[in-house]
């Protein structure tokens, strides 16, 4: 049963604060093993990926089967049916055209003392894409993943993905076609991470890593930043619902289970003003839970971490609670959501009103579904064409703007004692030695 | 010795790859016992901050000691001298203007199938800044930390810097002062960081921490990643410098020896397609060498990751190895630097021309001195407003936007496996429900 509560009761606070506390920490148990296959795969190459693939997959090949040929993906991607291919485009065509909108604008000025001041975006060279295998691999993350990088400019998009027993999944790899996915290898796991991040004679290095994984992909992501850049590391989803009574039970009940049925770890919360409806919400996630192929997994999380939450004042209460719980999915299901959605500082991304399940999201709204999880929403964004981006400031001074601005950097670098800054403003100034000047 | 390279030999290719690979990697022999403080300061909160500080910095703090009180701030920030302190005006609303360009735009619109999108920013609630002690005590650091997270909207800047031996720095103080730091507390280590991270009686938890410190407090960073943000782990300082023989020698020796003198690790490189300048400038280091404070460590890092490299033609020869080393600061030292630049893809920060010694953007250009370094700038930016904002996507449907791109969204979800997913949308549009359809 999930936790019920309710801001008037005296320990309110207290419950709330333990179901915040209570969402799981980072599996850190697999990672001597994840450095011991990093170290493999940089010292060996190619011979320590096929080893891996071999032993973790079950298939064997050869170092010039590690990647995917056109023939290969073309033919998988055929069996895909057209309805579904029609879908998957509708997502893809609305996902690029949002990403549009985040591409960033350069900045460019000269200011009043003549000092020429910028700042432009160049998009990261070549990007690896981690797809998870077997039944977490989900098409609609393929596009979400790879749409942003392409849309920013990446040269290179590199997809990883591991054919367990040699199987090759269709939908992944029609969604790979359609977001124009440069090369695809047939491998995963630690070793598909260290391939990306180091190379090996058959794939070149990637500079940034981004994609869901199981706990060994996370930790090697973790363990190989740095030498390239990565993504957040995911959590278990999430998704709170804020719903007066003027909502059906059933549809807000199905919003709860849609992330409930990704992982028994996953976490579906409501808040509501009305316990009556709290109460028919209950009723309808046990009805629908009784037909839901999903059901054991839906199940277990939303009695081991879901939670039914009333409050008196949708308005006054729930934006605080929704604040500190910094939630990766928001649904705001009432008649106004925008004034509520106005009050909310923390989310990964808002879903306005009754007609807009989170579900719709996942799919074919337009914004990424990669979201801050476990609370991260207070200090990171969602996956964005800005990730596959990176800002160079530009600075331009000529003699005059440098006579201008150049004697306060010489006295900071003597206030730091670090002579050497000062010198190489005070020589281009005739200033005297800032060294002769220390008497050093 | 640095290291000196000409295109034309038949070894260029190994040696400049050699060059490359050289560079160090982080150091994690720290990290298990960074673990056990980070979990006591978990643990036991202020005592255990009060004990660590007590071992680490020699000082002695009663747990309502731990805050520095505005007396004790404002009459260390006296001390600075007059002229410094406008320095430090001048570099502060310098740096201010600039990020104020960098603030971002949020967007709103609706699209042509009746879908409301959107994007929105919000400051981070709380960051923490970690200042060292001792000699890298750097007041410019402050600034270029903390003015970002103000012009974003932080509410609460909280500052963390140790006092070995009871000593308050007056030049950070005064910079914290400027830049309207909230609370400062004379804590350092890994103990700041956890105290930071996870709370403790008297120091309120944060949501990101940024700033540069040691082995220790980089492993804390890496270690808290994940119940809080972090900014990048910094590698020693790098300078690359692109010059003609248009240029005085000494001018650049000082511009190289300006990052040289940070730390024994730091790398300086030059290219230049004129031999002779190359060896005047590595003259002109030897000459300056004789005269700096800083001697020992600007020699150390010259004579070990220093390199003078010579190409036949700058424009067409150094952007590709210049991309390939993405240097925190470049330096283009030429008559036309704008012609370099756009050729450039990878560099934390550009200093165009003759009269911009990297320096002065350390202190007054406006531009951040925090930026990628060890490669980084592959994959990675300088701190900016951004990191101190995050984006919350906004998605709105009404009944018939949903009727529109609903059905795609329900065929994608069984496409994958995911029933409620589908169920949440179907129902709203009354269509069959996919879980029944499917037999389940």
């Amino acid at each position: 049963m999930p936790v019920e509560l309710n801001t008037a009761d005296p320990d309110f606070e207290a419950a709330f604060a333990a179901l915040l506390a209570a969402r799981a920490e980072f599996d850190t148990s697999v990672d001597p093993v994840v450095a011991d296959i990093l170290a493999d795969v940089k010292a060996r190459g190619d011979a320590a990926v096929v080893e891996y693939t071999q032993r973790f997959d079950r298939v064997h090949l050869t170092t010039d089967a590690l990647r995917l040929d056109d023939e290969t993906v073309d033919a998988a991607a055929g069996q895909v049916d057209a309805e579904t291919l029609a879908a998957l485009n509708v997502a893809a065509e609305r996902i690029t055209r949002f990403h549009e909108h985040q591409k960033p604008t350069d900045i460019a000025f000269t200011d009043p003392t003549g000092v020429r001041l910028g700042q432009r975006h160049t998009p990261v060279d070549a990007v690896g894409l981690y797809v998870p295998g077997g039944t977490a691999a989900y098409p609609s993350s393929v596009l979400m993943n790879a749409i942003p990088a392409k849309v920013a400019g990446v040269g290179r998009l590199v997809m990883v993905v591991p054919t367990p027993d040699g199987i090759i999944n269709p939908l992944v790899m029609a969604a790979a076609r359609l977001a124009e996915v440069d090369e695809i290898y047939r491998i995963g796991g630690a070793q598909a991470i260290g391939a990306l991040a180091y190379g090996t004679g058959v794939i070149a290095p990637v500079d940034k890593i981004v994609g869901p994984g199981n706990a060994y992909v996370a930790s090697a992501k973790k363990q190989v930043f740095g030498t390239v850049g990565i993504d957040m590391i995911a959590g278990p989803s999430e998704i709170l619902v804020v719903a007066d009574a003027g909502n059906d039970p059933a549809w807000i009940a199905a919003d709860l289970l849609s992330q409930a049925e990704h992982d028994a770890a996953a976490q579906a919360i409501l808040i509501t003003d009305d316990a009556d409806f709290a109460a028919a919400v209950g009723r309808a996630v046990e009805g629908h839970l009784k037909t839901l192929p999903r059901t054991a997994i839906a199940a277990e999380s939303w009695a081991r971490h879901g939670a039914l939450i009333v409050v008196e004042d949708l308005m006054e209460q729930a934006p605080p609670l929704v604040n500190r719980i910094a939630p990766e999915h928001l649904e705001l299901a009432v008649g106004d959501p925008d004034a509520l959605a106005a009050r909310v500082r923390h989310a990964g991304a808002i879903f306005l009103g009754r007609h807009t399940p989170e579900a719709v999201g996942d799919y074919v709204g337009g914004p990424n579904h990669v979201l801050p999880t476990s609370r991260g929403a207070r200090f990171s964004s969602g996956l964005g064409v800005l990730d596959f981006m990176k800002r160079t400031t530009l600075l331009g001074c000529d003699s005059s703007a440098l006579a201008t601005i150049g004697p306060a950097a010489v006295r900071l670098a003597e206030a730091e004692g670090l002579q050497a800054h000062g010198l190489s403003v005070a020589l281009r100034l005739n200033m005297p030695r800032p060294d002769a000047r220390d008497g050093a």
